[in-house]
């Protein structure tokens, strides 16, 4: 018996993810941290610069000193010393002196701008000519004109890239709060599935999606688990589930390309205790038959046997859930970018499902981009190879017309 | 003495990165090859599928049997069997008769076409109505249409998906040869460079660039290898670059704000055996005082001590260098995506130097992209942390007009 359940939307199906909470947060060495997402705002705990330092090479001045200075009636400064980068000048300079500065360098009490070096002319042993008028605080990072304490500086659930690394290095923190990376079992169902390092018999069929899914899941920042093969047998698959559902965080069930398995599929998921099946069905093309159950908080999806079909629906669904159980948005993907495109030729559709069309974009010779369908049936794994992009044709259309401005997913 | 070396523009530094070679292929296992570069094309091992096999849930017919059939005049046909999944199936078909096939399964003999379960009604026990035509291997996946034994499925220095694994891993394919991932040193300079866990002393400076260019090296693919903060010496450095190149395929300096310790890095480079400065110096703004050098086919670069301009050279040159190694394409970076928008405000530049100034995407109310101008100046951690992009001004140009619709790549 399963409990039938209507067809959902894409749209209706992201909105069922949203009811899983975000993982825990973990800290993590600063150096573990790229790509991961805090788990809270990190706020600064200091300045920076922590006092006023040069950006530039140069002289530092006082700025009053060079008002209306130029080529032909340029400033003439006293040199009265050298900063040392990684000193504090223990001198000072007044009106009228300048003194020579390395970018970085803090500038001396009584200097409140930096000439480049480049603007400036050697005049005799002691002296400089300034060629250029400055203002205040040119060239000049004030103490905190970067960061200052209290700011904040990484924002939760927005990734971390090496440049929110190397502030966080500046201001030193050496450790983050990141959401924790979410474990996930995968699980090949099918009796006619086999491992891939195997020969199959005549109507056996390689475990593609472990692979291809598990890698997946590694893209997108999680951890695959791997579990043997399970045969459409309803103990050995509630076995898995059980186990899978213990180790991890979620479980992703692939296969079921047939109605028996799918059924099965359906079947053990809603006998698991305190078990909901969510949605059976998604009114979309590739992957019309995927699966979405809780149990205890944690997800079961049952993603489509076909190997496109199972690829196609986690680039639109598992992706972004495991990005948002790490802190990011959740929204429906694929993630890729997004780039328009005239379509090359025109695309008929079903109205009533929303479909994935693998396109490849090529540059056109006005500098824009063309998406051409791949040529191939639904089911071929090398049209997914061969393809660069997906164009989304709505629920509510009929198809997209030849030379249509189209936004091409990248994938 | 430094060997005076002119300033040379970005595309010459890049076309002396060429002059490195790729590094060695190793085998990894396929589960390990997401995002590695195949060494060399991969070729079929066989055909995919190895036999026809259906693309739908349906009924396997013939179909000349279903030519001019309508809703109004379906065609009746005998149902012969049904096809289990994962089995060859041990019967045939003939004219007027029919076999219920699931997706994936097996054509029995006589099938040349496959019929969707939609557009069948069930008419008495034994027999089906068929309501739409259908022409030769409708649903049907050819022996070897999707692949054939022999076809290019992989190409070499083409960055493996999920996909590329799912279609290897149909194939029985469990070990590719992938570019080995660089192991890059990762070498601070600087009297005033303290490691970050420290509180800096006045006129100290915390190692922020350590962290981020291991970061920028680990996004890369590569392996950063972390070394002692190196003191300006020209002995302690000497010892240091000699480990690196030692212990790693490339070594990269950061350091050097000073004029000083750019001198001595270049002195040192120089003074390798066998070695050759090969740049000091790119018309670039931020990151002019780069270096680049060569010590017995292996790359010194050496990045600006600013860690805002380290990290902005490191995406220019220092990424895709990285990804060339792996078998990548090389190419100017920032290698992000590139999006048209409208340049919010105008951009003053300087000839002579390519300007990459860091800018905002803000949705326009056109749907379209505007550019904003990151505020803040050049030396400012939090201006890379605020932007999302950079625009790049062209040397020979003063600036960019605001309205002016520019390429923005994202970082």
């Amino acid at each position: 018996m399963t409990e039938f359940l209507h067809v959902i939307t894409t749209d209706q199906f992201i909105e069922l993810l949203r009811r899983f909470k975000r993982l825990a947060s973990e800290r993590v060495a600063l150096d573990f941290s790229l790509h991961r997402s805090p788990a809270e705002d990190g706020i600064a705990p200091e300045n920076l610069p922590e006092r006023a330092r040069s950006t530039v090479d140069g002289y530092a001045v006082c700025a009053e000193d060079t008002f209306g200075a130029s080529d032909s009636i340029p400033a003439l400064l006293e040199v009265a010393g050298a900063v040392e980068m990684g000193t504090i000048p223990d001198f000072s300079i007044r009106s009228g002196q300048a003194a020579q500065i390395p970018t970085g360098g803090f500038l001396p009490a009584g200097a409140d701008a930096v000439i480049m070096v480049e603007y400036t002319n050697p005049a005799g042993r002691n002296n400089i000519e300034i060629t250029r008028p400055l203002t205040v605080r040119t060239n000049v990072l004030e103490k905190g004109e970067d960061v200052k304490s209290g700011d904040v500086i990484v924002t939760a659930g927005r990734t971390l890239r090496p440049c929110e690394i190397g502030l966080l290095a500046a201001l030193g923190i050496t450790e983050v709060s990141v959401y924790r990376q979410p474990r996930v079992a995968v699980i090949s169902t099918g009796d006619e599935v086999i491992p891939i390092e195997c020969t199959p018999e005549p109507g056996q069929i390689r475990d593609a999606n472990a692979h291809s899914i598990s890698a997946l899941i590694r893209a997108a920042g999680g951890e695959a688990i791997g579990f043997k093969i399970i045969p459409d047998n309803a103990v050995k698959l509630r076995m898995a589930l059980e186990q899978g559902l213990a180790q991890a965080d979620l479980v992703v069930l692939s296969g079921g390309s047939s109605v028996g398995t799918r059924d099965l599929m359906v079947e053990v998921a809603a006998g698991l205790p305190e078990a909901e099946v969510l949605a059976h069905g998604v009114s979309i093309r590739p992957g019309k038959p995927t699966l979405l159950a809780s149990q205890q908080g944690k997800a079961i999806i049952g993603l489509p046997g076909h190997p496109v079909s199972a690829l196609m629906v986690a680039q639109i669904f598992l992706t972004p859930f495991l990005k948002y159980l790490q802190g990011s948005e959740l929204k429906k993907g694929p993630l890729g970018q997004r780039v328009k495109a005239v379509l090359a030729v025109s695309i008929h559709s079903t109205i009533g499902l929303e479909e994935y069309v693998r396109v490849r974009l090529v540059a056109g010779t006005d500098s824009g981009w063309y998406a051409h369908p791949v040529f191939g049936k639904s089911g071929m794994l090398s049209t997914m190879v061969k393809a660069g992009g997906v164009v989304v044709v709505p629920m509510h259309v009929e198809g997209l017309a030849k030379g249509e401005l189209v936004e091409v997913i990248q994938i």
